[in-house]
């Protein structure tokens, strides 16, 4: 039978539809060959610098060392790691694409713990360089895997979005986690640690499945820790290879599914860092529409077990 | 340049993303030509009625007057104008399929106006029906139109879903309503009645692109009158002609799109009932789940003056 669940804190909710449940591989689809642009045709690529607007932070290795550089009139900074531009098509003023590496096929769940472990210092780098301009009260950090999950350049890019207020959604948070007696965060830490619903644990991080998940195979990160952001003094201990394990172990069980992952974090506040890995697996339809409750047809347990087994290689 | 825009009563946000703007010909796909199933396979279609589990009310003509009849064990009714049965994988208890038609091929926006009028009259009749089971609080009526927009089999339906719980969707605007000197709905239909913004207009409704359009081509639909829900007294002169008259334009401008509409309503209280028509033109992706702020590139000014200017037959 159905479930009806409430999230951990907020007044959200879910349905587990059991009788519609489907087993781990009902959601494994034949993905079409990824098509391989000519390099001249992704203005994202090495040797198309041109094709954007001038880049505000080019991540490059010079004598070995990592530097970081920009674009100057008409001199494109070349043979880049990470590139940081703004969108040509901003959603708002500032809107930035953070292109993750020079190589068009290769994807976060493949890199290297070096490549990851720079790009989340690049995210880090880019909220702080945003953040100090004045009137931007939050930083989106998102990424959109794949078409069906709105990433319309299959270059390898996260986005970064400088709003003039805080989100409503994290807004809510904030309010209910003033009231509360001490972080909700944390009692989620330790409510899911060692539990059916875990999927990686370190010293530093816990991977599961949340108990109200909205979607199939829905994932949460949090730092064990209490800290409020991708910035803060320690954050980026085992952030990026324990984000990289996570999504290359979706992308093994699922056959690389279109994903989001999103990073919701408030500077210098009571907020509790949490990144959210939702796999776009199912349409919000009518229901959803009408009452923001949303039926998934995949327990959070059962996704949690598959992906606990998935032994993906923990290093490239 | 883009422009952020609040809701007209609560703590929401969309982004007019004017940089990223379209013309509404570019919304239109070729749509695949719709299959068309053999009968003995659609499930909805008649002469299948054994599929289904038994059919809890059946509309259907006995000497040229409307009656409402029940399946009966192993004898199911024929020969029937609407067909309202339980999914037979529900969502939740009591999750109600409504076959809108016998014809396979015939949706809401080319029914004539005895068709739709009937149609709404089943939505009333269903919802009063569910109402009375001791602890539903909300009875969720919504259509999914088309693969895009979470329709999985093609046969025109209709769903609803009695809730033990009024949806937080629901919940929240009533508390802004309740802390309101008077009804911010009626507000808005004097806001938008004769506006560059309205769509349709008669003595009972008006149909409009909201302000705050989330999504392109979104549109509101209210009664002029307070009126709380499908239910009440008078709410369905003119309520069917008027969202087929709607939906007739839609599919005119935009090449029979997928969408979803929902009934937002509440028996008893000081709720304004609505009814949103949302297309599925667009992909809500990690921006919009990390803020709950959508980027929507069709202005809803171009979108009413679009769907205005389609002379839609108003009767078929």
């Amino acid at each position: 039978m159905s479930e009806i669940r409430k999230h951990y804190f907020l007044e959200k909710y879910c349905i587990i539809a059991r009788a519609r449940a489907k087993r781990p591989t009902d959601f494994v689809k034949e993905r079409e060959p990824k098509p391989k642009p000519k390099p001249e045709t992704c203005s994202f690529c090495p040797g198309n610098e041109d094709l954007t607007p001038a880049a505000t932070a080019v991540y490059k290795y010079e004598s070995n060392k990592l530097t970081i550089q920009k674009d100057e009139d008409n001199k494109q900074v070349k043979n880049w790691e990470v590139r940081c531009f703004p969108n040509r098509y901003p959603a708002l003023p500032g809107h930035e694409i953070i292109a993750e590496t020079p190589d068009h096929e290769k994807h976060p769940s493949d890199f290297t713990d070096d490549e990851i472990t720079r790009l989340m210092q690049v995210y880090s780098d880019r909220t702080t360089h945003h953040l100090k301009n004045t009137g931007t009260e939050y930083v989106s950090l998102f990424r959109n895997h794949g078409r069906d999950a709105g990433a319309s350049l299959s270059h390898p890019h996260t986005q970064l979005m400088p709003m003039p207020l805080v989100p409503p959604l994290i807004m809510q948070e904030l309010t209910a986690i003033k009231e509360a007696d001490r972080c909700p965060y944390c009692d989620i830490v330790e409510q899911e640690s060692g539990g059916e619903r875990a999927i990686i644990e370190n010293d530093h991080w816990i991977v599961f499945a949340p108990h109200c998940s909205r979607s199939p195979f829905e994932m949460w990160m949090l730092p064990k820790k209490h800290i409020s952001s991708i910035t803060a003094p320690g954050c980026l201990t085992s952030l990026g290879t324990t984000l990289r394990d996570t999504l290359l172990k979706l992308k093994t069980l699922l056959n690389n599914p279109p994903y989001n992952y999103m990073f919701f974090q408030m500077d210098n506040s009571s907020y509790h860092l949490n990144i959210r890995i939702e796999p776009k697996l199912s349409i919000a339809a009518g229901f959803e529409k009408n009452t923001d409750v949303y039926i998934n047809t995949m327990p959070p347990e059962d996704a949690a077990r598959s992906l606990r087994e998935i032994n993906a290689p923990l290093k490239i």
